[in-house]
């Protein structure tokens, strides 16, 4: 509980806590290595490789936290939440893992693939119009009639806590070599905000930085102004990062973390490349912008040890854009 | 030596040393797992990663192996290849690492990238007709002039022994969860005859096939009739299986292989799929096909635990299958 005003921070113990809670549900995702990706971006990089989590990205660890987080009671009536993307297959994987139902409200024109991946993991699907009206309305009256427990992408306690543990891990792998800083790709911020809180209670000499695509800016114009700014009109191939931040996790990105790197789509699409041809690894759009912002801003990393997270794989091999 | 009519079979005390003395110049490659491909194959499959190798391919090793078995004497002139492909790129790299001259002799109409990635690792390149007689025409001609050593790309024992460590690995790396069979993708034969050898060695109850495309399949030819049949006209997507077995190949890979097993262009491309979006894996269809094998073969793997051999990476992202 926090009292009126005051921001809500987990402490590193409700952190630890979490990555306890869902250790024996997601992956501990390995820190790839490779020189010439190094040579490449002028200092030494370590990938923090989200798109080979669970379901294909870091959205598993906040979906399993929130789900495994809920009293039997709570649960009995199954999760719910509105996705077009990563987060609805994870909350659909959570809740297997669970044994309890989910619903997934998906706007109609959501890529064929993600409608699979939900279905795969054994989710009701709801289709609607694809607007945040649309979307919000049908949770609505189907929390109602299942009476289920809705589980917001990123603006959730037990979420943010869960994508917190990508930053305990590492902390924990890289005990004997610890990184000058971490780059982390911000759309709602719950990866972000959790990262960052991490270690600033862990690592604090460890500089966070935002990555964000130039066509999707909200997080870097609600941290330069202060205030919380909510995105319009997003048109950037990131296709993760088109939301705005939320009320629980923009407080802790101005808290802990340095600034927000934008990156064009261009330097995206080379940053997909370079991971594809060099490290041999499909990272999707919004997984890559990471290391699009060390390669655009260089002159921040010069020599030093950073941990770029990938966060996601999940991409229409039949739509790669190149 | 071996006494005329012998073949020559290297022991495991020879694999060893070769192992031994590549260890500090290329990646022990790590074996990827995914419940979803297991799921999918009726299996349980460990994937050797070959494609994380050093210049994207298991040949890092055999041409480091030869490389570094040469006298002062002999490597002071440097060492010459033909190859349109990852061998090139390899010796290249191995060259380097040893601080000698490389001349790669390639075939004008080899891919760009290709060509990039053998300058970019040093070496020089004499471009030549794409024909089997102007590249070995344009060694022997560059050998008189260099009086360098020629490292041929698969019959050769320095070689042979070099791609045998990724049996080596495989043995150490799975003591305890020792696998039931291996598929190895099959060319020349090299990294087949080395890694069945090791094998026979190492874990002889282990069952090691080849895999090769229907639409080169001058081993599965060979091994049925017991006679080295040259292949001519290849027509498959696997570019780097287009070659044919060699003398010293054909006689390990009948020793210790239990059969070759064949898949067609379009199995190879649904096992590339599989390996990009299950696993998010850059493959390329040569380094897929022990995987098409699997499960185009799967009633030879019902419940067994096999290793794949992902024999290499490097695919142009431009040209890509789908």
């Amino acid at each position: 509980m926090t009292a009126r005003g005051e921001i809500w921070i987990p402490t590193a113990d409700e952190l630890r806590s979490a990555a306890d809670r869902i250790a024996g549900h997601i992956h501990e995702t390995p820190l790839l290595t490779s020189q010439t990706v190094d040579t490449e971006l002028g200092c030494r990089v370590s990938l923090k490789s989200e798109h080979l989590q669970k379901a294909g990205a870091f959205k598993a660890r906040g979906a399993h936290n929130a789900v495994f987080s809920l009293s039997d009671d709570d649960a009995s009536n199954g999760v719910l939440t509105h996705s077009s993307g990563n987060h609805g297959a994870a909350l659909a994987l959570a809740a297997r893992s669970r044994g309890i139902p989910a619903h997934i409200v998906m706007p109609a024109n959501a890529p064929q693939v993600k409608k699979a991946a939900v279905f795969g993991y054994g989710a009701e699907v709801t289709e609607c119009q694809p607007t945040l009206e649309a979307r919000e309305t049908t949770v609505d009256s189907l929390q109602r009639s299942t009476r289920g427990y809705v589980v917001h992408a990123y603006d959730d306690r037990d979420v943010i806590c869960g994508q917190s543990s990508v930053g305990l891990e590492i902390v924990d792998q890289l005990v004997h070599d610890p990184p000058d800083a971490v780059v982390v790709p911000v759309g709602g911020g719950g990866l972000l905000a959790g990262v960052a809180t991490a270690l600033s209670h862990l690592l604090p000499n460890c500089v966070v930085y935002g990555a964000e695509p130039t066509g999707a800016d909200d997080a870097k114009r609600s941290f330069d102004r202060g205030l919380l700014i909510p995105q319009t009109a997003p048109d950037t191939i990131a296709d993760g990062l088109l939301t705005s931040l939320g009320t629980l996790t923009f407080p802790l990105i101005q808290r802990s973390v340095e600034d927000i790197l934008l990156v064009d789509d261009r330097q995206i699409v080379e940053a997909m490349q370079l991971l594809y041809t060099r490290t041999k690894q499909v990272v999707e759009p919004s997984g890559a912008v990471s290391v699009a912002a060390i390669s655009a801003h260089r002159h921040l990393f010069e020599q030093a040890h950073v941990v770029a997270v990938l966060s996601g794989g999940n991409v229409d091999l039949a739509e790669l854009p190149w």
